[in-house]
């Protein structure tokens, strides 16, 4: 049974892994809450469990992906003395105390335990452009790892379970960061008239060629070297930054997601540091 | 004198501008506040202008590319009669207010008043990655635009001076949102001894694969249905939100750049959206 393998948790993304689990040749059994939403998958050739008892099981590797990480101990609860000698793999969004506390209390179960962030979104699932994020014990990826290429493109980061949370947490909040200027910069360019389909012609070869800028901010974050060739110094940034939110204050726009760069760019000035570029204000995001 | 033009402010971005100027063959005079930042100028070919009389007198076209408006308007001063005729195009990043302010005093003169933003950094200027966005007298426009071009990609936005200075700020805020969010993904990262440099290798392609998602935002915010065909639905995505929040204060990273996104994304949550994509956020931002 070296290529079984279930999947708890058919959401939106975990429908898209048993897809590509089924596409890939496995064999596949999947198990959901609401019991409906395994019926395309098993039409598709997916087994259906009618317990997550059973679910455990009929394969050697299982996949969690379910809302959080409460989710998933409370549909685990009694079966997972059933784990022993089985990997799991926890696709589920979590945090590092999270991580740390599942990893030890299935660990304790004599499961091997691998977790996961899926850097994609449901449709990207199986294709080049998706990655996924492991850590955890190197057995289980090991053991797993061609079933899971059917995901994506697989990183193993490590036996610490928490680095693919930690990392993952991070990569999403660079998304979240991305999506909240987005949707400022629409909102505030609707304020004159510009819909936002006319407006992607301006923003999105603008933050393609401001993409272009984070591997010398990267330089300088690793460096600490905040100093050196300046192009764009922090005091005239900050003009535009507070340019930004009295513009969006007088359009009628919330200034909330600026507001964080307007007081960190603040901060960083009154440390004396106004001809620096903006890498600098990482220097003040650390806690001493 | 049809290609004289001069630059009055010879900061980072008023020495590019010069710069592609003087390479494209323009008779280029040059003003700064501290004079020996036109010297490398003056060496390549740039005249030198004693006084901001003199500097506005030689040229038809004057470009200004200062600090702030505050800078501008001290700048011209008692020489802003000697304008009369002239087209200025005002390449200072400023707010609605300032604008309309700057272009009313100005034509009181009796000069032709072309506003500009700059979508590009120094080092972009004369690359077809630059572009810049511009509106206000369309005369001074098309009298000028010859010479505009040496800038990069010129886009006339309108009569109504402030169009090109809201869709400024707007990118910028854009540009904001992905370098905060970037700097608070590698301060979170570098928590668990992830590089920048390291940590380029996943958020590079990440941002890059999650740029693709801003057409189908776009259509969400137009047409308003923010329901339709979910795959990321908001009560998953603000677990994760939560989660990136709760990390970085465990992992002794300040979680500022992540506040606006919670507390939107709450407010939608809270008024029964969570089914809904994120893009819905950007109803909550708007002033009713
Ligand atoms: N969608 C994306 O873009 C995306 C991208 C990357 C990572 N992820 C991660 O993938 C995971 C799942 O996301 P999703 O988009 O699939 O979410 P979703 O569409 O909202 O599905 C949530 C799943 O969790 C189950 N569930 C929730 N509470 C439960 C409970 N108490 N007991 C048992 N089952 C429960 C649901 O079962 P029912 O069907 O019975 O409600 C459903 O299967 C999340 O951790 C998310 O962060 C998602
Ligand atoms: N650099 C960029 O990445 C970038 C990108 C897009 C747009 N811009 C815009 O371009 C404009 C200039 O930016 P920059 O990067 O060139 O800034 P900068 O390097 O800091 O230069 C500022 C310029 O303003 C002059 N100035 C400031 N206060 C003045 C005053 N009271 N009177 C006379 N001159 C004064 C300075 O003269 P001194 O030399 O005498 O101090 C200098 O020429 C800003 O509006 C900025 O938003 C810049």
């Amino acid at each position: 049974m070296s290529n079984c393998i279930t999947i708890i948790g058919l959401g939106a993304m975990g429908t898209a892994l048993a897809n590509a689990l089924i596409e890939a040749g496995n064999v596949t059994t999947v198990w959901n809450r609401t019991q409906a939403r395994a019926d395309t998958l098993v039409a598709r050739g997916a087994r259906r469990a009618e317990t997550v008892q059973e679910a455990i099981d009929v394969s050697d590797v299982i996949v969690l992906c379910l809302t959080d990480y409460t989710a998933a101990e409370a549909t685990l609860a009694d079966a997972a003395p059933l784990l022993a000698g089985k990997t799991v793999v926890n696709l589920t969004d979590g945090r590092p105390d999270e991580v740390r506390a599942t990893a030890g209390r299935l660990g304790g179960y004599g499961a091997l335990y691998l977790d996961g962030g899926i850097m994609a979104t449901p449709p990207m699932i199986g294709s080049s452009h998706a990655f996924i994020l492991y850590s955890g014990s190197a057995d289980a990826f090991e053991g797993a790892k061609e079933q899971l290429a059917a995901f994506g493109q697989s990183h193993y980061l490590g036996e610490d379970p928490v680095l693919a949370a930690v990392n993952d947490l991070a990569l999403l909040s660079a998304m979240y960061g991305l999506f909240g200027g987005y949707l400022h910069a629409t909102a505030l360019a609707g304020s004159v008239g510009v819909t936002a389909i006319q407006f992607l012609a301006f923003v999105e070869p603008w933050l393609a060629a401001m993409m272009t800028a984070l591997p010398d901010l990267a330089e300088r974050i690793d460096s600490g070297d905040h100093a050196r060739d300046v192009m764009s110094n922090l005091a005239m940034q900050s003009v535009a930054i507070t340019n930004i939110v009295a513009a969006s204050r007088s359009q009628g726009i919330d200034p909330a997601f600026m507001d964080p760069i307007e007081r960190l760019a603040q901060k960083r000035l009154a440390g004396g540091f106004g001809a620096d570029e903006i890498s600098g204000i990482i220097e003040g995001m650390r806690a001493k």
